[in-house]
Parts: C-alpha cells; sequence; structure tokens
C-alpha cells in the first residue's frame, strides 16, 4: 500500500472526529475532543503545525557528493531516524472502535521497532493498558518507552515497578497531563510536581528519564535540576491548554538553555522529514509524533507505521542533501533561513 | 440549564441585532447600533476581541501541587474572581424588549452578588434607570458599583447624592461617553472633564471612584492626578470612537506607568477565564466583561449569571493551575509568552 | 437627500466601471482603466485605503469641554475644514456619459466654494476642459485650484497664462502624470521636470505653486528647492504607476522633512474625518479627497457636495473631541497609536 | 497577436497542468508535478511570486526627461534588455504533447535571439535534447546558454565539448538539479559538487561559466571561489525543493557579498517588467523568467516571445522613467521602498 491509499482505508474505519486529512493540521478537528482536537478554542494545534510552515530552509549543493545519514543514537540505543510515535491513548474514545489502547499499542510498539524507531505508550485510569504497553515493550527488547501520567508519587512508583520489568531504553512522564479532564480532582491529587517530587521519580525509574510537556526555559532548567535524561518540548498537541505558544516557537531559547545538558524531543504538527529537518536545525536531537501514526495504524496497522517510517525517512534525507548536510550532527540553525 | 443551553435560549429573545453567537466576537454585528456591534466601520469591538486572542500562554506544571486561589480584594471588599459584569444601557433598544434596563439591573446586580461578584450599573436620560439600580445595590449591601454619565459637574453631584444612598463600596463614571450620540449637544453641555473638575467629582463621590475610558499613559496620569482610586482602561467595546486600539495593546504600557498606585481594571472582549488571566499577566488588577452577561440575563436570568461565572472561574483557575499560579499574586508577565 | 441616498442614486447613474461602493476602497475596481482602477495589478488604490485603516488613534476624554473649530487656513484662505475636492479629469471615459469634464467642474467648483472648501480642476488634451474651469474657478472668486499636466515648458506657460486669469488662491501642477498613457510619446515631450525646469514654472505661476505626486523625501526637497509653496503626497490614487507605497505610509517621513517650510496635503484612499484626523496627525496640513467626490456629484450635484463636506466635519470634528484636540493645530502624531 | 490573445490560445494546448493562468503565480497548478507547480506543499513558487509583489517602489519624476535606456550588456554581449529565458526541460511530461524539448528549445532560442535577449536551454536524460540546443545556438551565432545538469564529472566534460562547438557567449550548469527525481540514484552519482569539483568544470567550460541554483550568502561565495563568472539566485522555481525562502529574500544579502565581483542573475515568480526593476534595485545584473515563455511558445511561437519581450521591456522603461532612472545602471535599492 502507498501512503495515499493507507490514509483513504484510514477515512473508513477512524471516526467520526478523526477525518485522515491529507494534511493532518488542526483545521478539520478544530477543537473536537473527544477526537483529535485540542483543549478550548482549538488554537493550539493549528499553530503547532502552522509555525513549522513558516520556516523557510536554506539550500546549498556546492559539497561533496555523498550519502546521506539519518542514523540516530539516544540513550545508548541506535535508531534509523530521529523519530519516535508518541504516546496516545483513549483511542476508542477519540479515534473509534477500531482498536482499543492494548491493540493499539501492541500493533504500533511492534512496527516502530521493526521500522527501527519506537515509540512511546500512553498510561490511562485502566492499568490494564501499561501491563499490555510493557508486555509490547519487553516483546521487542526493550524498544519503547513507556509514559506515565503525573499521577501521586506513590501511584508512580508502582508504576515505575511495573514498566521497568520490560527494561526499556527509557522511561518518561508527561507532566503536562495535569490538564486533562480524567486527571482533575482525584485522590490523592494528580498533576503538578515540585523539583524534588521530580528527583524522587528520575530515581525510581531508574532508566533515563525524560519529562514530557516543557514549554519554557523555566521549565527545562527545572527539569535538568531534577535529573531528568531529556525532555520533550511539548504542549500535549494543544490538548491540555489552549493558547500555548506553538513547540517551534519555543524550542529554539529552550535549546540555547540545556542543549547538550539533556536530550531536547520535540513535538507538536510535525508531520515530514522536512518539519524534522527544521526540528533538528532549530536544537532538537529528535522528535515524536502522534496523530499521523493514529491514522497510519488504522488505516495500515503495521504496514502503515512502515510506509510512513521510510516516506519520512526520504523526506529527511532529501532535505539533508539539499542543504548540504550528511549526518544529522551537520544540521544546525544556518540551515535555516532568517529575515 | 448549560451555558451552551443558556446561549441558545438567548437566541430566541434577544435580537434582532445580537445573535448571541457562540463566540462574541464582534463579527456578526459588526457596526450594528441600535445593536451590540462598534461605531463607524465597528472594527473596535472585533479589534478587542482578537488583540487577546493573539497573546499566548507559558504552560508549566512543575511546581507544587496544591489547589488554586482565585479570590479577588478591591477596596476592602472580597470577590469569588477578579471579573465585574460591566455597565450596560438602553438594553431595549440594543437588546430587545424582554428587558428594560430597571429590570436587567435588578436580575444582574442581585444575581452577580450572588454569584461573588459585583456588577457595575448604567445610567441614562430617563432618571429611573440610577434610581432603580441604586434599590438593586442598596438590597445586595453595596454590592454594585453605579456608573454616572459624565454630565455637567452640577447634575453628576446630584446623581452622587442619590446612589451614595445605596453605601456602594465604589462609584464610577465612564469619561468616554462623551462619544454617544445622546449625550452630544446637551445644554449645559456633558462630555469631558478637565483633571480640576473630576477632582471635585471624586470628592462628591466620597467613595472610591473609578474612572473608565482611559486608553493612554496620559490619561492615566491625569486620572491618578484627579484622585480616582481606580480605572478602567476602555474603549466602550468600540461604542464610542472608531479604530482606537485593543484594550490588550494599550494595557501593559498603562500598567507599568501607574501600577500599584490606583486600582486597574480592563474591559473589552473579554469571554473567558483565559483572557481574564492574560490581562492580569499584563498588568491589570481585575476585569470587566459587558455583552455576555447580557446575553447569559437573556437567556437563563439569574441562572445564566452563575453558570457564567462558575465557568469563567474554572477557566481561570484551570489556566493559573496550568501556568504554575496558585494566587491572582502568582500572576505576572513573564506569564505571557514573549516572541 | 442623505449620504446613503446620494450614493444609491450614483449606482443609477455611474459606471459600468465605478459601482459607487458603500466603502469606494478599490476592491470592486481593481485594476479597471479605463474607469476609477488602479494600474497594473491595481492594488496601489486598495493599499492607500488600507494603510489609514490600520492606523488607530488615542482616545484621552480628560481635557477642557469645549467645542472643537476645524478651520483652515492656507495661503491667505480660510477653509471650513482642511480638505479639497482632488481634481480628476476625462469623466465620460472613466465615470460614465453623465457629466463631461466643463460640467462636472463647473458644478464641482460652485459646490466646494459654497460648502466652505475648495476643489483642484483637471486638464486634459482638449484645451476647452481647463478654459471652462478658469471660468468655473473666477465665478467662484478664485476658490479653486486649476491643475497643470506636466507638459513641455511652453505649453505649460500658455497654460499658466489662462490659468492665472481666474486669479486662482493657489496653481498646481501633477507631476507624477507622467504615468498617464495619453502624455506618452507627445512631441515635445511631455513628463517629467528638472528642478530648474519646476523654477521657471513656480516662477510663471505667479501664485502659491503646489506640486503634487511626492512619494519620496528626496522628491519632497527638490519641489522645495525649486520654490514651490506646497506639495501634494500622491501617488495618483495608484493611476499613473503600479505598486507604490501608500501614501500614509511616506508621508510621516516627508513631513519630518520639509513640514512648516512649505505645506504639505496628502490624497489616496482618504475617505473620512477619521482619514482627514490622521493625515493631520501623521504631518499633513490638509487633505486631497478625489473619486468620493465623483459619486457625490453624479448622484447628487451640488447638494451631493455639501452632504458629503458635513460628513466630513462631522466626523473629523467627533474624532478631535474624542482625542482631546480643539483645534487642528492641536493634532499631533501621539494621537497615533504606535505599537 | 496581443499578449492576451497568444494566452488564451495556450489555453487550448498546454495542459492538463498548466492553466496558462491570468497571472502565473503557482496558485492553480500548487503542488502538480508532472506539471509546472513545485515540489512537496508547492509553496516554493507561490512565495517567489508572492515576495516580489510585496516590494513597493518609490515614485520620483521631478528629473530629466529623457528617454530611457533598457540595454544589457552581459560577457561582451550586448541585449535589448537584462532578460533571459530560463532552461526549461521535459516539455511533453509538464506542458503537454505539443512542443518536445528539441522543437520547443529551437523556437524558443530563435525568437529570443530576434527579440534581442537570450535563451538558456535545458537538458535531459536523452542526450538529443542537448545535441539539438547546440545546433539551435550554433544558428543563432552562439545567442544562448546552454545549461548542463550537475551529471558526474566525466559526463559533464563530455557535455562541455559538446556545447562548446556552438561557440555560446556562456555555459550554465544548474547545481540544485541535485533535487530532481531523474537525477537520483545514478551511477557514477550525479548531484552536489565540491569548490574543487566545480572549478575543474568552470575550466573544462572554457566560456564564462554560470552557476544556477544560488540560495545563500556562502553558496555565492563558493561559487565565486570555483572561478564562476556569474550565479543565478534560484530555487529551481520551487522544484527541487519545498520550503526555500523567495528568491528575492535572498538576493540583497547575496549582492551584498558578492555583486561585482561576478554577475548576479535571479529567477523565480518574475512575471513583468516592474519585476525586473525590483530584482535589479535588489542587486541583480538581470533576470531569467520561465514558465511565462513556455505559455507564449505553446500559445504563440516565435510571434509569442516577441510580444511578451516588447511588453517587458516596454514596463520596465515605464517603471524606469517614473522612478527616475534612464539607464540600468541609475537603478539602486533606494529605489524600493523600506518601511
Amino acid at each position: 500500500m502507498t501512503y495515499q491509499e493507507i490514509l483513504a482505508n484510514a477515512r473508513t474505519c477512524v471516526g467520526p472526529y478523526c477525518k485522515a486529512c491529507p494534511t493532518c493540521n488542526g483545521m478539520a478537528c478544530k477543537n473536537t475532543v473527544p477526537g483529535p482536537g485540542a483543549k478550548g478554542i482549538g488554537t493550539g494545534f493549528i499553530r503547532n503545525y502552522q509555525k513549522w510552515q513558516e520556516l523557510c530552509v536554506n539550500m546549498d549543493t556546492i559539497c561533496e557528493n555523498k550519502p546521506v545519514d539519518t542514523t540516530f543514537s539516544l540513550f545508548g540505543q541506535t535508531f534509523a531516524l530521529p523519530v519516535f510515535a508518541a504516546p496516545v491513548g483513549a483511542m476508542q474514545l477519540h479515534y473509534g472502535d477500531k482498536y482499543d489502547d492494548l491493540t493499539y499499542n501492541d500493533i504500533l510498539v511492534s512496527a516502530c521497532a521493526e521500522a527501527g524507531i519506537a515509540a512511546f505508550t500512553g498510561d490511562g485510569t485502566n492499568p490494564a493498558v501499561v501491563e499490555a504497553a510493557v508486555k509490547a515493550i519487553a516483546k521487542n527488547h526493550g524498544h519503547g518507552v513507556p509514559t506515565i501520567k503525573p499521577w501521586d508519587v506513590d501511584t508512580i512508583r508502582g508504576k515505575m515497578d511495573l514498566v521497568k520489568t520490560a527494561d526499556p531504553f527509557a522511561i518518561a512522564m508527561d507532566i503536562d497531563a495535569a490538564g486533562l479532564p480524567f486527571l482533575k480532582n482525584l485522590t490523592p491529587p494528580a498533576g503538578s510536581k515540585t523539583v524534588e517530587e521530580l528527583r524522587q521519580i528520575a530515581d525510581a525509574a531508574g532508566k533515563p528519564f525524560i519529562l514530557k510537556g516543557i514549554m519554557t526555559v523555566r521549565g527545562a532548567k527545572k527539569a535538568l535540576e531534577a535529573g531528568a535524561a531529556g525532555i520533550v518540548v511539548s504542549n500535549h498537541g494543544g490538548r491540555v491548554l489552549d493558547q500555548c505558544p506553538a513547540t517551534a516557537e519555543v524550542l529554539p531559547e529552550i535549546a540555547d538553555a540545556v542543549g547538550g545538558k539533556m536530550a531536547i524531543l520535540v513535538d507538536g504538527g510535525i508531520r515530514t522529514g522536512m518539519d524534522v529537518f527544521k526540528a533538528l536545525a532549530l536544537g532538537a536531537d529528535g522528535v515524536l509524533i502522534g496523530r499521523p501514526f493514529v491514522t497510519m495504524v488504522y488505516g495500515g496497522g503495521a504496514e502503515g507505521v512502515q510506509v510512513y517510517v521510510d516516506k519520512l525517512k526520504a523526506e529527511l534525507a532529501d532535505t539533508m542533501a539539499m542543504c548540504g548536510a550528511h549526518s544529522l550532527a551537520d544540521i544546525d540553525r544556518s540551515m535555516i533561513f532568517s529575515k
């Protein structure tokens, strides 16, 4: 199947909220929650997408003609390209009955490992979700990143003990999930954590710990202080707070502040290898992509994941070649056009 | 009733000018006067709304997890949140026959007091309007702000004597009402006032005196010099002069000039608790909201007011929690994204 | 008749190019030449209009309450407001058969004089146009500004001798007319003039000489050097060269360079008294308005002119009052909002 | 035939991708490849066009009234105006069956030479294309610029030997063609070249060597270092890499860096003589125009080329006259409006 065929096929089984649009940009699903849209007036998702498009790249083909290498290393692991599948949850609520979280993660984790990348898995009120994710990651030799919600610290410790049984190469927590409805008003309370609490959690992880949901330099420095091995610059795709800046807007300053001291990943509106190139040029080490992997799995299962990863890799390699970058390390901010 | 139900209900009884739109942004009613629109080409209202939307907030959930407190204090009074209902007049002319100014104010003042906030009441050529507002405020133990038009000074003194019988916690004057048709060409003339005249009026008020309709640093300084206890940064919702800047555009500079020396309130296009958060982050102490309270009262009476205040409070609290602010005092300009 | 009625009436007799739009902004007639549109892709007219709209004014009603005075003085003459009717020619070609240039100017000059302002009259290949304009201006005691095309210097001298018989208070030349088709390739050549040639022409005028069609500081300085008593910052309504900046964009810098040394008038997209206020705030002494006077004359004859002048004056006075300006001299750049 | 008639005629025989639009701006053919569109999301072509339109020119007609001269000299040749026809290839694939590359180049080279300009010819996998181009250029006494793809160096040497037989006044290579599908994955590899390789190629050319596809200052300096006599600031009309800046955006900085040291040509979205004027004002010596020559040849053959060149020359001369430039050397950056 081609990418277009998989997308067309997805249109027959996702929904009714997601339209599996030719370009996944937040327009058609604006503020549809449940569904893939964003919170409030719904412009968070759209802005994430749009700000990548506003960036232009500096073409320069006067350079040595040799193959480009998209190989990416993180925490001792090597990946085919600097892309991860982002954690997505409550599949049936948001994307339709075809897959529950357990089946979705099972397909996604294996397909990503097979395609040379890795998937982040989600978390939910149903403990079975993480249990199944752990099985999928274990089955794929730790090639997956279990992502735990910011429950109370005791609950988190329990979840940490569980996910470590899969020997994942990293463990993540989406600290911004405090804005999701199902995490509000729990007893004991879920949500925000202090630096001290995060340090305890990072210690409990016993693996490189990634903090997802950082949108400010101050937040990034607190994550570093808490001992996180990496962050995901993310506004949760616009789903936890309306009217955040786009991640492309805050990434450069954050990269300037903590780059080199911890891994910097970014998500939000990244759709093509060109977008991946831009994220790296602005200072990210790698990216997470969410919604497109959903439509690929709904429309093509494991094959959909492979086709999309191949597409991303080809686009990234083409952009690198046209801008004179032969390895990811060659990509820097001078390759972005500044007015 | 839910907020959406009240809005739907309002559509059956406001009008023909107001459409009780899903988002009250000045588009559908552009330049409809009579009606809720703005003067001239009608972009003043639209710009007010739009400029709040262009601001982005800085999410940061690495902080202590404790309840947020939206409690607001002004002139010795305590309110549930930093929001007031703005003065609106000529209800039948602009919003339809269901309510005259007397009935509208009677419902609004009591419902606001009940919901933990307070209403500003309007003024008009009919003396009964202020008389009824005085009764409503007195009945609610002074929880309301009578707002007097800028008549000639003698007329104002008379009105001041009347409104003080309600023992309101503050008295206001909308100095920019000079641009309203019914105030033009009166004998003796109404409209603009010198600093010296305003000082006499503030003295006559004998209560914290709030000057509404300030759009420049120079104007704010004159209000301070005149002895005003507070100002409302306001362009009268675009209804007194076409093509003013939005209040969100002039607020920061005004706050920098007179903040801390007098109370700074702001109105114009504020619709959600997110907007309230942004106003406070730019330097306001509190906000006034006008047209949405009209649709709430038309669609749901006192219940409409309560539902809308609850909605505002929840949105404000959610935004505060997601930006790491636990009290209004924690909200500052660093929480607004600057490019 | 009201302004709206006159406009409606104009729709029955101008055309087919001009639509007598509710707002005369260059959209409906974009690049219709013949017709009221602009040259090339036709955005010159639109941009002229749009740039005035983008400016915001600073409302401030804390000031003395006294009547505003819109009286304007230029070259020893006093006018009711700082507005002139701009020269328009080839009426039948561009606006339809109802009026030829002779009849149009005859109505316009008298009606403007009657309304307390003055009209600039046009020039054309037919010598009768200027001859008739001279008669109209003479009949109105010199209250009109004959505007001569930039023919060869000898032809201009002849025209100057003719127009001086009307004893006009000023004489103008639209130096940018070089871009009009009918002035190209004449023998002897018409068009551009050197400073030295312009000095001879200004001398020949023997009246305050106004150079129309200045768009740069350099051009304004050359006009001053040539002995012009005034300039009109103008791009000929977009009709002589495509893709000029709007006059509102170049006015401030020109006013800073030559203001106080010569009269600065401006035209292009000015429609309302609010626009007139903005032009003066940016440094103009007065303005010219073209196309709207055409629709007023087509739709209402002399009455149309009076109604439009009354409308402009009321709008200007209202804006002045709301910004705290009591005379034209009070209007300055601090009354324009700067971001 | 008029320009409009030729365009109308082209609509009957180009296609189905090209619509021979009234304005060739990349909107109707967005991302149609095959076809005249651009790569990826297709905004490269659109942005190229749009950025010229955003520039405004400074009108100034106070100057000597004498004819303007558009004569252009390059590498010892004299042309009627500073415009070349850009190389276009794979005509049948992109523009329809009417012409193959051989016939198209044959018509274009002769018609351009006849009209006083010169055409760049393209290259392709079929060796007959360059062979035929060589014949056409030889027939026109070297008035044409053969453009060679960046094959491997040995292949290029062979092509150079061939094209030199036509004694062209210059030889070009489109170094950015690396991004075209048919040049990928060849053995030996085509595409990027080092400065050292380019120096060998320039030497092999034995004629002024023009490097096409430069988008950065760094690239321009490398071209200079490699001994190129000129560059074409170009992003290949958006066809080799998505989301490049427009050429109008990068031209000024490149001109500042290497202007005067080598010839600077530019292409991308240039359609009118006004656009040519702007390109020269930003620092270019001359321009290339691509797609419009295709529609002219399809719609009018050699006559189409003559009509379009006449149109460009008249527009350029008109703009020069209105901005006070009498020769190409008079055009400078002060003639572009800067905000």
